[in-house]
């Protein structure tokens, strides 16, 4: 039977503990920091020692169109997830402006855009034409699948090579929210009403009919919650499998990676589902406006940074989580101790 | 009768529908980059037409005593405000590592430190030795506490003279949490014990003690809760009244200013209830973990970016939301519009 595996390290449990003493020497109230400081204390633990530049950004962004669109379920044609695709290389996306605000670099990859594209930075790892109309078929072949979380690896082994040292994943794929309500509902237990939203914006009508959508695609596939990969081809699409593997991959190469919104929390929760230890290596940058996010950052333990009411997707929450967790790392490195700082420790300590 | 009032201009209604009608044309979904679609229509009505960089930023620490730290109140000597704010312009404390990270200058004002500084780089303009022990007397006369706002409106005027395009205000001051619990139960009618946190971390009942402290200052100054300004001399404080004249006068100035936590979310309630209009100003950071905060933030109308679970104060939630805000302009100045992106815009408009 075809699957996918990934062994992940442990956190380094003696790094943590000796960051967060140090924490608590910091010049400031004992956990005032708040996320700041976990943030820090899970980064000793995920870098064990390894210099990784934080400063060193990437994002990658995985596109795939979704065949289900077949079903006029999304008023948005087809073609967008190309010239949006292009849109992103030519700088003039949301994710590129933000990507330039934060110094990193942006990378998209088509892993089954329908069309092709000619621009060459688009950088080519088709699978298939789109994935399948989950109503009527599999998104994909168990070995696309796999084909899609390789490639997810390759570009986290990429990255680990180019020598980032904090990274991020996004998507581009009209419908792909669909097949995010799918794996999220299948993996949660939630029904498909609860984790299906109006994507870019549709009627109340067009709404019952995607929520019927998702629901006919989990009857007639039947997906077992406990087979993560059947999921992913079952109902699921290229782009999600491949941020999934992407996660995986950092994980295994300790790299730290953000969780855009909610296309990419039902990859992350897809990702725990193959091997739980990922989670530690990954941080949840928004609380998407879409309905299924919350349900599956609950599910998969994360708590987002921010709450912006954004459901852009693209991977647009990542350059401002790289922003926060560049910030705590600081704190961490640059603040005093209250020794240096001329300030009674014991008053701090004392009242934990 | 002693008061303050400031003229504010309304926003530039005709600019933020230009913004706005910008914003649906730029690709990518209407309203799916949330709250950073909103930032930059606002930031269209406050500039009003002026040029300001909002790359160019900084936080004005007001740094001032409590002298109901007299009633043991705080397990913390009153003495770490002053070695507090020293740490701050050496370099150490959090805020000073946060403006270097934002590339922000950072300014630290000795408002009513209850010892002398010997550092020139605290800008001196103390206006008493500590605000008053609120449970046993008025924390300011009504001269000084307009000497507090002016001094805050001061500061927001060197601001604008000096070229910043987005600003903050931070406090350092031991017990100023009881302060703005009591500046906060006065204005918005809660309770001393639903509004008052255990500050930098006290027992449960140092906790309660905190709470009744509250409560008899404001059983004993009786402030009437539609004079912020006679709320502010009685039971406030001064580095909390220079904070809300800062406000203010970025207000006046059409300076945007970010509030940090619970301390600065007090002055900002303040501020508002002496001219409503200050809010259109101002941007939330984050939801701070004091109690309080969430109570003042609903009653001033704010919705804060982060949920970090910080409760640090100096004005840390400033530099990270500076970081938001610069992307949200940078969005809206550098996102590609739907023709410049061959999209059909009709496919995103439709389905508002």
């Amino acid at each position: 039977m075809t699957s996918y595996s990934v062994e992940i390290p442990p956190l380094d449990e003696a790094r943590m503990a000796a960051a967060s003493k140090r924490q608590d020497k910091l010049l400031k109230p004992i956990g005032s920091l708040g996320v700041l400081e976990t943030i820090s204390v899970r980064l000793a633990g995920i870098r064990s020692g390894e210099a990784r530049d934080l400063s060193k950004t990437a994002v990658v962004v995985f596109a795939a169109d979704n065949n289900i669109h077949d079903e006029s379920i999304s008023p948005v044609p087809q073609i967008v997830t190309l010239s949006q695709s292009e849109n992103m290389v030519r700088g003039i996306a949301g994710i590129s402006v933000l990507t330039r605000h934060s110094g990193s670099e942006l990378y998209v990859v088509d892993v089954g855009i329908r069309q092709d594209s000619l621009l060459k930075e688009i950088l080519p790892r088709k699978i298939r034409m789109g994935a399948g109309n989950i109503v009527r078929e599999d998104a994909m072949t168990p070995e696309e699948a796999l084909k899609a979380l390789k490639t997810g690896d390759e570009f986290a082994e990429l990255c680990a090579q180019k020598g980032y040292g904090l990274v991020g994943a996004g998507e581009m794929g009209i419908c792909n929210t669909s097949s995010s309500a799918a794996i999220v509902a299948c993996l949660t237990g939630e029904s498909p009403r609860a984790v299906t939203g109006k994507g870019v914006g549709l009627t109340d009508e067009g709404h019952e009919f995607k929520i019927r959508c998702v629901e006919r695609a989990i009857e007639r596939a039947k997906p077992d919650p406990n087979d993560p990969f059947g999921v992913l081809y079952k109902v699921g699409g290229i782009d999600i499998a491949a941020m999934a593997g992407f996660y995986l991959g950092c994980a295994q190469r300790r790299l730290p990676c953000v969780v855009d919104g909610f296309i990419a929390m039902a990859a992350a929760l897809a990702a725990q589902r193959i091997n739980p230890s990922v989670t530690d290596y990954l941080f949840a940058s928004h609380l998407s406006e879409e309905p299924g996010y919350a349900y599956a950052a609950k599910a998969a333990g994360f708590a987002p940074m921010f709450s912006l009411a954004m459901r852009l997707g693209e991977g647009t929450g990542c350059p401002l989580a790289f922003n926060v967790i560049q910030a705590a790392e600081k704190c961490f490195n640059e603040m005093g101790t209250f020794e240096e700082g001329n300030v009674d420790d014991s008053t701090y300590i004392d009242i934990r």
